[in-house]
């Protein structure tokens, strides 16, 4: 048996999410059909964590176990050539023994993209949060940077999560703009509770529009689940951009 | 009845095209089904002109007769909120009797988007022609500079094109990069012959990738249809973005 470990890119529009449902098609369905034939015997593929539908990753990382003997460096093309093209193998690598690609991930990190759009646009609706309003990136920044270091959070866990300890430790907190005026934040920590990028660009949005001042964050970050109005940012805006398998080194 | 003229926006990847067909969705069979509910009776509308399956439009313009009362001003706002995401109203106008949106254009504009992706880009697949090469910009502008003023392009006429003259007169014709690497190529002219902008761009990118040299152009502007090898660029590379119905003043 051997281990391997894939980089896997996807435009998640098309996919209710990437874990395996009975009836709606996810990303997992899609690589077990094509690595099973590709291994030439089934295959059950570890995700580093789900993505929800319609949210989309350039770096996710899988693992699985095989008996299949297709050389490593074939299998980026031999998979890309029978894969749907909003689904791309970026990098094949063994792995050692019983790697998973869930359990040993040391950290994470994500991608928000807004676009102020006061004109509809149908070309970038999958890819981007258009806001009508064009939100303050300086009260958003300062409001990011309140969430670096080790919080309980608690407060942006949305309910049908897993129980997992909301404590988590934010090495990257921060919003830019692009040449071409999208908002991206990026946000890298050791874990991530259940749609919490989403809740916090929501809440940092509320801030950059000024219905909430940046210290709110402060206090939000305090509070439990429930404690406060929250809502997920819609998925489209988010992307699962690096897992790593190393500690995280400022 | 009033003659009223919209401006299209819209994301061709799920349809065949704008023009009506019996079995596939295209973009005019939307517009007419929805703009009958809108308008309280049948609609039939005129296209500036026809883009192919997979072709976007940033601005399309149409024009229909109604008896329909509905004010101009909430006509884009009715016409987005029943209207399919991938698809707006950017504009709504009161044309003169007999406008017509195809025989009284003067001139259209075209935008080729291409992106240098060395890794493969699900996100960009629907929206440029992804090139594994990076082609000479400076060769392509060379090439772009010979077509602007009066040319036969029978040469880069596509067969299946409707009996028009050949002979059109470009006004614009240059490539540009943008901050994010994509080139883009832009073309105004006062009329364009089948599938003569993807041919055009075809031929540029073998210049840019040196398959051909850019005077190479020269002699292409001089031949018959099927005199030289041409082929269309891939279609999701193209937008429509204008259509102006005042001659062109540069």
């Amino acid at each position: 048996m051997r281990t391997l470990k894939l980089t896997v890119c996807y435009d998640g529009s098309n996919y209710f999410g990437f874990q395996r449902q009975t009836k709606e098609l996810t990303i997992q369905e899609v690589l077990e059909e094509k690595l099973a034939r590709v291994c030439g015997e089934p295959v059950q593929i570890v995700g580093s964590g789900r993505t929800d539908a319609r949210v989309h990753a350039r770096g996710q990382v899988v693992s699985f176990a095989t008996r299949g003997t297709i050389p490593l460096a074939n299998m980026p093309r031999a998979m890309n050539s029978i894969l749907p093209d909003d689904i791309r193998i970026l990098q094949a690598e063994e792995a050692p023994d019983g790697f998973n690609a869930r359990k040993d991930a040391c950290w994470k990190e994500y991608e928000y993209r807004i676009r102020f759009t006061p004109q509809p646009d149908p070309f970038t609706r999958n890819y981007v949060w258009q806001l009508r309003e064009e939100p303050d990136l300086e009260k958003m920044q300062e409001a990011a940077q309140l969430l670096l270091g080790t919080h309980d959070f608690s407060g942006f866990q949305s309910a049908g999560s897993s129980p997992v300890s909301p404590v988590k430790t934010i090495y990257v907190s921060r919003w830019q703009k692009e040449a071409d005026g999208t908002l991206i934040y990026r946000i890298a920590g050791d874990g991530f509770v259940y749609h919490m990028v989403r809740n916090l660009v929501w809440s940092m949005v509320q801030i950059g529009l000024g219905k909430k001042i940046p210290q709110a964050m402060q206090q939000e970050l305090q509070m439990q689940r429930g404690e406060f109005e929250n809502s997920p940012a819609p998925p489209q805006g988010l992307y699962l951009v690096r897992v790593e398998y190393e500690p995280f080194l400022s």
